[in-house]
């Protein structure tokens, strides 16, 4: 077998245990309040068949999906003088009928279609599985990566959409974050400015010149709105609008206003202030970290009425969170009408988040807790046996596997961060007081071995 | 966009909620043990570079790796003549450099290489993960599914198999399982008879020959043996072990007796006896699960020392987990003179063991614990209060997301499992007595609200 020198295909990453204890942290501090609100986990396959997939993302998204080339003779079915006549995106199809999930959303339409008599409505579910895209591989972004949603389709209820903004919160302080915004749009609103404009053909131009308002600024979204072809007075009539500040009730009283003659408009500031609503009766608390932003418009053109953002105040990053509601997620698939709303955390962000603020709870790390020492057989039996009580008491626990010098082992513990050594030597063995070293300050004590359970499972980390 | 009708990939499964929750029991009970051991968890990702996965598996399963066709214009460096000369084995390296993880040793072989300088030798590591392979779907057998695997490298102490003999009886207990067996063979016990016959060549030969006793019987297995070329003489000096029988003691007396000139077969003895006595003073409540069996073979060709298999008798099933030592793991990535030793249970065969017999506890069901109902607005804000309030207690709860009659709000419930229904009528209201209703007796009671906390937290399963 010839010799290979190891390296990860471009764009995706290995797991250190360390890296892996910190991501399920993540994943399950998110997990538990996805099942505290009613959703229940869903896993789909990792592979779609190509039509699954083609035609849900756009052209620039079918490009970035992974095909998988098909087993067997594939090739054998296209002659040379077809081949000729074959461009790569046109043999693709020949060739590939697999293609690997490029979100969660598109195989969740398809799940809801195929399972429909056997699903309750409203279908509450959350998923969390990695996607996988083409993209070039650059800083943060990544070939492979996890998505984390959580969905509701078949309710037109804004309690669901209260209650995400419930769970962002909940999730998020319970991470250790303290100081984020979860921004709050509607769509319907975003097409009532459209509207009163006179120019809902311009819609997703318009909302997607508002969303770089941060970027660069009143006057760029502005030429950049002239350039789409909206007049001197459309852009005056608008500039209110982008302009848009104080808080949440002074922007929804300005919007109402400026709004009044658009059907569409009042309709989607009737929607934010229910949904505003909602957050109150179930936690007041919940309301200082809302904030509606008109200018959030998230680039996506399938969502029809709420949209979220989430951003973090404490780290300059991008969104950590977003989501929103789009009417007949499963249409494509054949089953029309149903209307979900959902929302996704960008998982990946939030690490980068957790550990530039240092937030990383030390007990993530659930190594193990014990390394008992091995100098010599006749203490072997021993140190087994004790071993095993150990484990029986619930502390995760190893042996060094074979008699070595007492540095080799230390170094063995502190580089697995293993909290406590136990010694087990001559002396050790014939006074029955066993000694424990607490690695991180050095510290040594004697005790008998029932003590020692007890000590441990008072102290150590539950595992 | 043109309507599809959904369909799964062939050999793609979807997992439901409750099938989910059955396959986390799963993974985190084997976890937990594997924590308990010391293991820690890494992941890799689902895709490699093609050149780190051809040529590690043998032939067929080469052909069974999945492909990813490479992205952008893939196909325009190959000419129409050069393709006339191209079959798909030779065009296949050209158009897709990338493969999914086809097991989960060779890219942790990987790892281990890659993070060398990282990682603290012995480095226990366990890795739960899905992999693919492109065999003809059928009953059991998918072309996604998960592994679940603990390895050890860097120590050849034999307390490693003996541990691994633990973790695999803590946790098929754990998960009820009673009658199993943990068969015990070493590669070089079988290299000792091959000695003995004076035909190592045919070793491979005769190993996968011996393991079809069970199917074939010793008489099937001997004339297999004769059409690879043993002798009668060498037949009749097998079959006193291929009829192996009685305790693991006398087995292995037997044996010393028969492999006394083969110093590999004594090395062999030597190393079951080795894991035997470790085993037995970690716990002898072990044994009885431990079988030597000369017959065990698994068909493998890389396993160098101790082979495992695990047997349920309870269920007619195939092994449901196995493993073994291999020395030089990493050699095919440059560092050669590693050993190691590593086991896998298989979850989806367990899985249907355990639905089989009924061994799942009606626990695992982590669905939302209360569904609290909605007649109409004037109920609306005590219930959103009484819904928060249930979750700050940890109680994982729902409320129906409009009004709607009971019948339908009951039905949701009894579909979604949920095990408590909480009405707020305007009767509720007046009173402050709200009734709880137990869906599995059909029971009422009524109680206040501070009550109502009390009796869900202290009776609704934990989430």
């Amino acid at each position: 077998m010839a010799q290979i020198k190891p390296s990860l295909a471009k764009g995706t990453r290995d797991f250190s245990p360390l890296e892996m204890e910190r991501r399920n942290y993540i994943f399950n501090t998110i997990k538990d309040v996805f099942r505290k609100y009613g959703y229940q986990e869903i896993q789909t396959p990792s592979f779609e068949n190509l039509q699954t997939l083609t035609g849900k993302y756009g052209e620039e998204g079918d490009k970035l999906i992974f095909k998988i080339l098909n087993s067997g003779d594939f090739i054998s079915k296209i002659s040379a003088e077809k081949f000729a006549t074959l461009h790569s995106n046109s043999i693709t199809p020949l060739i590939a009928e697999k293609a690997l999930r490029y979100d969660l959303t598109v195989p969740f339409a398809r799940y809801v279609v195929m399972h429909q008599n056997e699903i309750t409505l409203p279908f509450k579910r959350f998923q969390i599985q990695p996607v996988w895209r083409a993209d070039r591989p650059q800083r943060g972004r990544y070939r492979e990566f996890y998505q984390c949603d959580a969905d509701v389709v078949g309710s037109e209820s804004l309690l669901n959409e209260a209650e995400f903004i419930l769970v962002y919160q909940e999730a998020l302080s319970s991470l250790g974050l303290k100081d984020f915004v979860i921004k709050l749009n509607n769509r319907k609103l975003l097409a009532g400015i459209a509207d009163i404009i006179g120019k809902p053909e311009l819609l997703i131009d318009m909302t997607v010149a508002i969303d770089k308002l941060d970027k660069i600024g009143l006057v760029g979204v502005k030429q950049e709105l002239a350039a789409k072809g909206f007049s001197t007075e459309e852009l005056a009539m608008l500039d209110p609008i982008i302009t848009l500040s104080g808080s949440n009730v002074d922007k929804l009283a300005t919007l109402k206003e400026v709004l009044k003659s658009s059907e569409m408009g009042q309709k989607g500031i009737e929607e934010i202030e229910m949904v505003l609503a909602y957050a109150q009766k179930l936690d007041a608390n919940a309301l200082p970290y809302i904030e509606v932003d008109i200018t959030l418009a998230r680039g996506l053109n399938y969502y029809t009425g709420s949209i979220f953002e989430v951003k973090t105040n404490e780290v300059s990053m991008g969104s950590i969170g977003g989501g929103g509601r789009y009417d007949d997620l499963t249409g494509m698939f054949g089953l029309p009408g149903l209307t979900g709303v959902g929302i996704s955390f960008g998982a990946d962000r939030i690490y980068d988040v957790l550990l530039e603020l240092d937030l990383f709870p030390e007990s993530t790390t659930k190594t193990t807790q014990v390394l008992v020492t091995n100098f010599d057989q006749s203490t072997e039996d021993y140190a087994l046996s004790l071993l095993q009580t150990l484990r029986k008491n619930g502390i995760a626990s190893e042996l060094y596997p074979v008699a070595a010098k007492l540095k080799k082992q230390l170094t063995y513990a502190d580089q697995k961060k293993i909290p406590y050594v136990i010694f087990i030597g001559a002396e050790e063995l014939s006074s029955g007081m066993l000694t424990i070293k607490k690695m991180i300050t050095g510290e040594q004590e004697k005790m008998a071995a029932d003590d020692l359970f007890s000590y441990l499972i008072n102290t150590a980390d539950p595992n």
